[in-house]
């Protein structure tokens, strides 16, 4: 006997478990003006329409999550290629108070002044300094609270600081990304030392002249030479 | 006018949107004869019965993510009480041959002895060497090379290596756990002292003499001093 012939349909194999709504919800962060700020929108669909919300929508059949992440986030902000990584997959049964919805979060990581002016443009969008966020929907503020954790973890122990740094920066200014992300202040001789020893950034022959008359130096960080060293069994690490 | 009768019911405003089954997969680690072994289990439905797969299942319409991992996990293997952490939500459209499932993968760290007779009770499941695994069904071994790149990221900076080791332990024990998850030697003096000074471990009254005459002394990780000190700025690190 032909076993093939034997054997159900394969859609049929699933039938009769439970299909659920999923929504992706991204966690904007941006440095700018010595904070660490958050993007976030005014929801444009009810329930809590025009309440202040993450940048999200739901995913479409075809689509896979990564591909309905790119596309929310650039039809609400109009950014592209930006720092985007996965957080987490929330699946309490009362989040959302119309329907069961899971949603997986995404944390993203933009470098403020090339892009103020198109989300200026996107409509409802804002940077919250994340001292002062406004009240936001469902559970978006613990979504918030995990992505914070989850940058403080990261930012120790991979470069991704510069993400939120234009591509040259100076020590001071890259100090002040981790003051802001820690809300902590940074003891400068030692940040220093740490950052250097890894030699990872490359002096470039220019200096910032807007604080001081002396300056300091412009920095570009080293991608090719981090991907070399971390195939070596190194590993990046700041002291906080 | 009243503007709540003007407001269409609140089940109403999703309608439209696509439905996803959602299954959920766990890579369950242990540690047992000096190597890190994962937990694998004979497919229970078709297709690909009987091949070897990641403890998964369906969530339920009712059901947190959480739950759901707590119940499958229970279920398949009889283990409960475990160090249970959220991997990543896997979203590519054609993962599953059978039809469009998203499915969240959960690491779990498991101390062996404890739980070694429920697990050849529980039907199917088996152990195998993370450097000997049998073919794992759709993308299960990517799912596992996550779970262990997470894994030596995460214990690096947390203490969860004590979950794959009974509640008292040698150093030796320990360094152990550290050389099989990253499958390289490590510096005994340098790895010792990078322990002991976070000042974490008890030493307890006793030895384990089964390996020299001279024995090791069992120490216990103090879990207590662990919060206590990461409330006041500390943080766990062990170079590797």
């Amino acid at each position: 006997m032909n076993q093939a012939l034997t054997r159900p349909d394969l859609s049929d194999y699933y039938t009769g478990q439970a299909r659920h709504l999923i929504a992706i919800d991204c966690i904007i962060f941006g440095f700018d003006e010595g904070e660490l700020k958050l993007l976030a929108i005014r929801r444009q669909i009810e329930p809590n329409r025009g309440n202040w919300s993450l940048i999200g929508g739901f995913i479409n059949e075809n689509e896979s999550l990564s591909d309905a992440t790119g596309r929310i986030i650039r039809n609400l902000t109009g950014l592209e290629h930006i720092y985007v990584s996965q957080l987490y997959a929330h699946g309490e049964v009362n989040r959302d108070p119309v329907a069961r919805v899971l949603s997986v979060s995404y944390y993203a990581l933009i470098k403020c002044q090339a892009y103020n002016q198109q989300l200026i443009d996107a409509a409802g969008a804002r940077w919250f300094s994340i001292s002062d966020l406004p009240q936001l929907i469902f559970d978006h503020p613990e979504m918030v609270a995990m992505a914070l954790a989850e940058l403080r973890k990261e930012v120790r122990v991979k470069p991704i600081g510069f993400e939120l740094l234009p591509p040259k920066f100076t020590l001071p200014q890259l100090q002040c990304v981790y003051e802001a992300i820690y809300q902590k202040t940074l003891d400068k001789r030692n940040f220093r030392k740490n950052i250097l020893q890894m030699d990872l950034l490359e002096r470039l022959d220019e200096k910032d002249k807007t604080n001081s008359r002396k300056g300091a130096w412009f920095y570009r960080f080293n991608t090719d030479r981090y991907k070399q060293l971390s195939s070596n069994g190194f590993y990046f690490y700041v002291s906080v």
